[in-house]
C-alpha cells in the first residue's frame, strides 16, 4: 500500500504522474525526450542505463519496467540486459556502452564521483559530448524516480507478465503524458 | 573546467541547460512547478528542502544557490537554513517542516528508507498528503539535480556575493526558462 492516498490503483510512478500532474507531465516530457527522442545512443542502449541504475538504486518497479523495454529492443541479445544488470557491462556491447554504463554507475553512487579519466576513456572509444551528457542526465533522472518511486511506497506488480506488457506499451507510447480523466 | 565542451561559460545547471535545451526546458518546467508554484508549503520552506538534500549530496553549487534564495525568502531569520544544513532540523521552524525534512533527508540516502512510521510522524504533526509527495518529489530531483550538477563537472562561482545574487534572481524568476539566443 502506498505510503499516501493516491486516488488510484495503478503501479509505481504511473500512479504519482495521476495524483499530481502538474509535475507528472513535466516528468513524462523530460524522459520522453531523453529515452525516446533524437540521440546516436539506440533505445535500446538508453533503456539499458535506465534499467541498470534503476537495479543498482533497488528500485524493483523501474528495473523490472525498463530491464522488459530493453529486452525487447535489443532483440535476439536479451540477455546482453541480464549481464549488464549482473556485472555492469556485457561483452557483447560496444566498449564505448560499457565505458558510458561506468559513468552511469558513478553517478548513481555521487555526482562527484565522476572523474576525468572516466570521460577520457569514454572519449577514446568514441563517445561523444553529448552521449556522456545524456548518459549522465539519464543515470541521474533514474537517481529521481527511483527514490520517488520508492519513497511514496508505490505499489509493484506481482505478474511477471505485465512487466512484458508495460515494456511494450513504454516502447510504443514513448512516454506520452495522460493527463488524468475528469468525470 | 566542465567534464565536457558546453559552449558557455554560465555556473552549475545554467551551463547544462543552455547546452541542452531540449531537456532543460522540462527540468526547469518541474522545478518552477515545484519551487514556486501553488503550495501549502511556502516558498522558503521549499528552498530549505532543496538546500538541505543538495548539502547531504555535497554538491556545492546547488546547496549555496537554494540556501541564498531560502535566506532572503526567510526575511529576519536566515539562520534557520544554517540550523537545518548543520543539524537536519531547527526549532524555529513548525514540528511538521522539521517531520518533513526528516523525511527528505532519508530520500536522499533511498527511497526505501521512508518508513510508514516517518509518515505517520508527519502527518500527526498536521502535513498533508501533498506535502509529503511534494517534500518527496523535491528531494528526489535534488538528487537528479546535483548528480547532473557535478557528474558533468560544472562550475562554481568563487565569489559569495554571486549566490546571493542567484538567490534574488531564482526568487524573482521563479525558475522561468530562458532558452539560447541563436546567434
Amino acid at each position: 500500500m502506498s505510503h499516501i492516498e493516491l486516488g488510484n490503483s495503478l503501479p509505481g510512478i504511473r500512479s504519482l504522474v495521476q495524483y499530481r500532474p502538474e509535475t507528472g507531465r513535466h516528468l513524462y516530457a523530460l524522459v520522453r525526450e531523453l529515452l525516446a527522442g533524437e540521440s546516436s545512443l539506440s533505445k535500446a542502449e538508453r533503456e539499458l542505463i535506465a534499467a541498470f541504475v534503476s537495479n543498482r538504486n533497488g528500485c524493483r518497479f523501474c528495473t523490472k519496467s525498463h530491464a522488459s523495454a530493453a529486452r525487447i529492443l535489443f532483440g535476439s541479445q536479451p540477455a546482453i540486459v541480464d549481464e549488464v544488470l549482473e556485472s555492469g557491462e556485457s561483452k557483447r556491447l560496444h566498449p564505448r556502452i560499457n565505458a558510458l554504463l561506468g559513468i552511469a554507475g558513478k553517478v548513481q553512487a555521487s555526482g562527484k564521483a565522476v572523474k576525468p579519466e572516466d570521460i577520457d576513456k569514454a572519449r577514446a572509444l568514441g563517445a561523444t559530448d553529448l552521449e556522456i551528457h545524456d548518459t549522465v542526465l539519464i543515470a541521474a533522472v533514474f537517481c529521481l524516480f527511483n527514490r520517488y518511486v520508492d519513497g511514496l511506497g508505490t505499489s509493484l506488480p506481482e505478474d511477471e507478465a505485465a512487466f512484458v506488457e508495460m515494456g511494450h506499451r513504454m516502447i510504443s507510447n514513448e512516454y506520452k503524458f495522460q493527463p488524468p480523466q475528469t468525470t
